[in-house]
């Protein structure tokens, strides 16, 4: 596991909606000597919860950064009953890639890694078919082959779950997986597996969007990257973008242009996670961009 | 009835494929020495059907206008099992506006027209309440209000039909129109009425879609205009279009920023069919832009 | 001047970048017992400048409203050298409008003002030409007529400057109107006039833009809404948008496609204004949407 | 050279426009038992130029393959001063490809080569620096390092444009290549060079334009793709797409974003260019999607 030097820490937080919490979480930072570069919060008054994401400098910061979270749950945190995530910028999350057969969105993460666009580390590739080894080779990432059927599913995705466990994976890419994930499997990584749909949710859920766009005659097609939840196609909506279609497009020609749609737009997920940027509730994901 | 010169004529056709259809509709127009300005053709591989849409000038052809159709039908129409309409250039179409409550796309619509960007004649403005009537004073347009309830739905809706038919209405617009018509109304008019849905269909269906994606937490929103049949929602779709929004829109945000999506969308796809560049068949529209 | 109850106050600062900012301005609102709305924050790197909006609700609030520019300044403000503006969410703003002879970006504003999506006053309409004259009567909007020629222009300017002031105009939109505005003129109301520029800046700066798109043969065209500089076409942009064309719009399509965009865009940008979410500074709009 | 068996061919016509010219080149396929798939066609006004694009069954069509060209020539071509192109959709196009530095836009073309989105060959890439070299190792592709320095250049291109003959190339494509081709190489290659320009042209010609949009303050960036013409930036466009930004974008987060418009952008023109879909003429190219 490569990690930098820390420059920066990032404190994402959510809890009940009160007066004063900006305040308090900036007076914390500002007398332990914190130099804010970016601040971002949000009130959701339908639920009364109040999120919000900061980053600052960690040079001259006076406490150490293995106390912060210590110090902060003690200090802020419980006090106003949050919940909260600490993350630093020299770490190079894990992430964890599961594919089928089709290859225009590993190659564009493994583009994006191998140029050091991105930060992360790839620890593992894995996939219920062969065919893709040969990527993965080229890059020179384990690849794991674990076939899924109705009858072996609960077995493999045990296995699934070990490995992923034992490579400490911090968040799984289903880079176009073609399989339906288990609530056991789902339940093991909550808000930690995001998904590229293509289709423009909540239209054309489930299998084939673009069959079905296109016996539909819709004008606009899209891609939709989401955090995977027991509910096929309904967790927290990440990122969604769309591209114009016209009748002369056949299937075939939906399917084409829907690829430049999921890679770029699992690509913008996959950087707004490793940015910290994403702060899933409930059925909603808040995307401090 | 204000017309125009014709300077052109416009041909709209479908009819089973087959091998020198093009050939047979331009040899027809060069060999009476029309001039074509624009051709557009398309053959639905699945239905195995062409259409066409041909725009060529009247001056110097052979055949008279009010004879155009005639020769048309017997020389080629009827030999390959055409259905065909021709238009002329010159024609202002009558187009009724529907609406309720709402202004936005109404002085859109009127503006256009005042401004001469649409040539089009509208004889009447339909509404279920009184509120616009204001408007359609400003614009000296007559303005009828034909209220709604359950119980005396057919019976208005008649009423609207006899109107429209005694204005020689040739298409309907319904401007954020919020009845659902019935089968009957539309099968008075088919293909003839166009709606504007404020969402991306078909997605959020029905009534209420800003709400519906506000709770689902979309990253963009959208407008649909279609023709309407007797599914509701479901005709022909002639133009889409989208805008991102985020966490920090409410409701009320998604509505405002919606209209506009509205406004413009249903603009395109009257422009559309004024025209003569839409031809439905079945569930979908060609749109020869 | 109709002004409704205030609810909110919004601080608009600027000033240089250095630790501890967030966090004065968030205590000095907590302990006098303001909830904040929402808080924006952003800071230049390259010129070391730090940039706020913050919103709290005046219910409650310990200072009363005609004093709190007062105390923000004395405790606050000059102590961190900022340039900051108050603004109370019950103030309808006070917006004159430019208009020559297009009426499309007119109609535009006016259904929004009418239909109450915004809630400003209009106390004039200013023009070189009569023929929008009508549209002003109807919407009941005072209609001066100041013909701009090059002989007269210094004077005219004078003319407008005086009406403007007598009517407490808080910021002018230029909604298509067809004159350069002098450097004096553009000196008395400093980022206090939004312009509409028919193309994406800085391409096609100057007149004729969608003739110079035609002839340059772009796929994309655009507009884009600015304060006015000294500088023609060169003013803090605050909001653009484009849309596909090919190669069968001809001038006029592009002129009428435009005129869609035009006013959409300047409609968003005069919306951010009366919400007062732009900062401008010196050549860029920080937008806190 | 892996070629399959033809299917379909295309003809890509341009001449002075006058009556008849569809009815005549479709009578000619008519006549032949060309069964067509596709038309489309174009007049310029201003240059009266008539533009065509046509395609059609191979199968049953009366013309051997080998002939077609000679006798379409004979029969209508000259008759009507055309220029035309004859292209057969079994021949797969020879594309050499130009890198410096940057990897993505290579990724994203060797993958659509790899999986079989696009059908072409790619005999050479060739770059004025090593440190791609073993991206194209990995997809088995000649890498040739030509560097280009003041002093070389005009000897380097000798080598360059020697070499691509020797290949057969038909086209090539500047993948963010970071050299100005000079005249002498561009006349070897008339339009069938296409270039990915990292901003939205006529914006920001030249070298840096992600720093000059930054510098400017603009809320969209886009990327172009044209033919390289002896004008630098100033070929015909074939292809633009934008995207939004905002304040918070650092010129390194523009040039992140752009990445991902510039090679979903050149994707789109390439297979323009394989579908033989663009006509160009002048300053600009008819494209017929």
């Amino acid at each position: 596991m490569k990690n930098e030097a820390n420059h920066t820490a990032i404190l994402l937080i959510h809890c009940p909606d009160e007066k004063g919490l900006v305040a308090a979480v900036t007076d914390f930072l500002h007398k332990n000597n914190g130099n804010i570069i970016s601040l971002d919060q949000h009130v959701d008054q339908a639920e009364q919860r109040f999120f919000m994401r900061v980053e600052w400098e960690l040079e001259g910061f006076a406490i150490p950064e293995g106390k912060i979270d210590d110090y902060f749950g003690t200090l802020i945190g419980r006090k106003y009953r949050m919940e909260w995530q600490l993350h630093f910028s020299g770490y190079r999350p894990r992430m964890a890639i599961f594919v089928s057969r089709m290859s225009h969105c590993l190659y564009d993460i493994l583009q994006r890694c191998m140029s050091a666009e991105w930060k992360v580390e790839i620890p593992v590739i894995i996939s219920n078919h062969d065919n893709l080894r040969d990527i993965a080779g080229r890059f020179g990432i384990p690849f794991e082959v674990i076939p899924i059927s109705p009858a072996n599913k609960a077995e493999q995705e045990r296995r699934q779950i070990e490995l992923l466990h034992s490579l400490n994976v911090d968040f799984i890419v289903l880079a176009r997986y073609m399989q339906v994930l288990s609530d056991d499997f789902v339940a093991a990584f909550p808000n930690r597996i995001i998904n590229i749909h293509h289709s423009f949710l909540p239209a054309f859920k489930g299998a084939r969007p673009y069959h079905s766009a296109f016996n539909r005659g819709v004008k606009v097609i899209g891609a939709t990257s989401h955090y995977v939840t027991a509910d096929l196609d309904e967790g927290p909506i990440i990122e969604q973008d769309v591209r114009r279609i016209s009748h002369k497009d056949s299937v075939q020609d939906l399917i084409r242009i829907g690829k430049d749609l999921e890679k770029v737009v699992l690509a913008r997920a996959i950087w707004l996670e490793i940015q910290h940027k994403i702060l899933p509730y409930k059925n909603k994901a808040i995307v401090f961009d």
